[in-house]
């Protein structure tokens, strides 16, 4: 079993809200987060596809072909986008990474022609990271 | 003399166009960029002071004083925010990465109180970076 | 199930030595790592937390509240210190990394409010880094 | 249970191709990684070790011990060489990453003098790479 | 005065050696670097601009021009290439990334629609790097 | 005119004071930099020479050389060292970043064989770096 990964880079803006709830009620659940006005990130994806090696090509996967899905699927959807009100696979989601880090994961899992999706983990900073493994 | 640089992080929303012209002229001139709907990243900020070590303290100027300027000055205006909408020092400037770390630069410039403003970095994503220097 | 990961850095002053063994001996075993007069290191810390996202706030654990308690049961302790002299939970250990990540571990694995513990990686260089999953 | 990662460096030619296939055919299925004038890359090699506390020593294993088993079993038969045609461990098979990384572990598999070969992972880009761990 | 970095990457193979010398003279000076069999980097390529800020535009240079004027000149020329033998602005001359960056710097020195060029940095290894500045 | 840069990692303790203050004054001046337990640093090393390319080798230095001087006279002297009382060039100086950087620098300035030296960059942690250009 090999565990490939690919790397991908998209920014996007977004506010971590409740469509029910005021401003100074989100505020206070999410602080700063909340913010009405949006804020951003360069968010890093890294997609992992889990299989054995094609003895005749010597890959689990092309690299290409992963890469061509993940942009088709992900990346042409949330770059340079509002994660809340622009991308069709978040709609009625809080857009928090976890949440989005889960809808990546059923974007991508039944779309993986060789090997399984075994984890897609979102990087929202330097120091805050999410990993969903389909468990 | 000696180059003392800080590095911070934010994350910020932005969009990039002239409000004079339409959506579809702003996307002709500045592409995905100019999205009315916001996009963001999460920028990495490195002011760089140039001065003398002060025999006394080993120091050029302490380091924990330059976060607090940078901090009260500019993370506070800038992380979580909508820098069209939200930042002061950005209020009718094209926030491009060129024009924010000039705004950057002429807020800090007069603030340092040992040493002087030798350089303001802001790296927009890991391929893109500014830099300005003050000449 | 979502594995959410903090990262805080650290600086700390530590020796790799038994204390019942000359210096001569303890460099037989440990090289350069057993200096009596010390020596240190920037870790880099990763607490990865596992649990389900509450549906009601989208988080599987508010990273806020995860950063808080690393910071006041370890990074306080740890941070600037002597981790042989100083740290209260580094007592009576040989501070390899991989026992300041098992200590790591015994300290924050009942302190999680939301989700549970499910790694602890300890980076000491670029190049050497250790991971307890307390299995 | 501890995870213990060494990481090294290597730089290196290879060419992705199938021995039997015209330059055209090769080109067509592996595209510019079959360039048969060779290409190369900077790979990153993560080892990772399983095992438990020595509670005299506060090991799982010497570091320098992993590091010199890595060093003379594979770094220095893969370093500044042509993987295709220089490295005794690669003869015979295609060396996509996949291949290279399956290699390296069936080299190392058996050479760990405490705990046991967790995981073998290669960075062939920053952007790509691939685990082993001997399921 | 603004300086703009668009960073870019490319895998090459090459051989530092003198033509007229013998292997083992070619090996005496550049060690392992010399190998007849090649071998090969991740290039990092940092292209500086610089200018002053366009106040219709708010760019020194718009990247997705500078990423292309790279992508065409430079990009498509060495990424997945032999630079000894197929790179058409390294013919003649050694491969050395001092070279390597000199000769980027010649081919893109008066390529530069806006501002002008300021600096190459070549990083052939995460330890070794290489700047020109045209001075 | 060729800028070429060679990284070096090491790993010391330290601790900022002045020696006839007590430490409740060195603790005012210092805050926890002047732990009397010390504490401790990763740090990276960069030396830069400027030179012109010998147009023979098409080298500016052999980078074996530099690394080499950079060894002997540097790094075996601080890593896994106590900056304040081992190293032989910081005696009766105050470790700050800022003198170490210099101290490097006087060490390094008529060593460099081929070029001279143009700059030392000290990075403390990935927030704090330092630079001398012997200006």
């Amino acid at each position: 079993m090999i565990y490939v990964t690919r790397r991908e880079v998209f920014s996007a803006a977004h506010r971590i809200f409740i469509p029910g709830l005021t401003d100074e009620e989100n505020f206070i659940r999410y602080g700063k987060c909340s913010n009405p006005n949006w804020h951003g990130h360069n968010y890093t994806l890294e997609v992992v596809v889990a299989g054995e090696i094609d003895k005749e090509t010597g890959y689990v996967i092309d690299l290409n072909i992963l890469k061509e899905i993940i942009k088709t699927n992900i990346i042409d959807k949330v770059d340079h986008k509002n994660l809340n009100t622009e991308t069709d696979f978040m709609q009625g989601i809080i857009p928090s990474s976890e949440n989005i880090a889960q809808a990546i994961w059923n974007v991508l899992a039944d779309k993986i022609p060789a090997g399984k999706l075994y984890s897609v983990k979102l990087f929202e900073t330097e120091n805050n990271y999410f990993e969903v493994r389909g468990e």
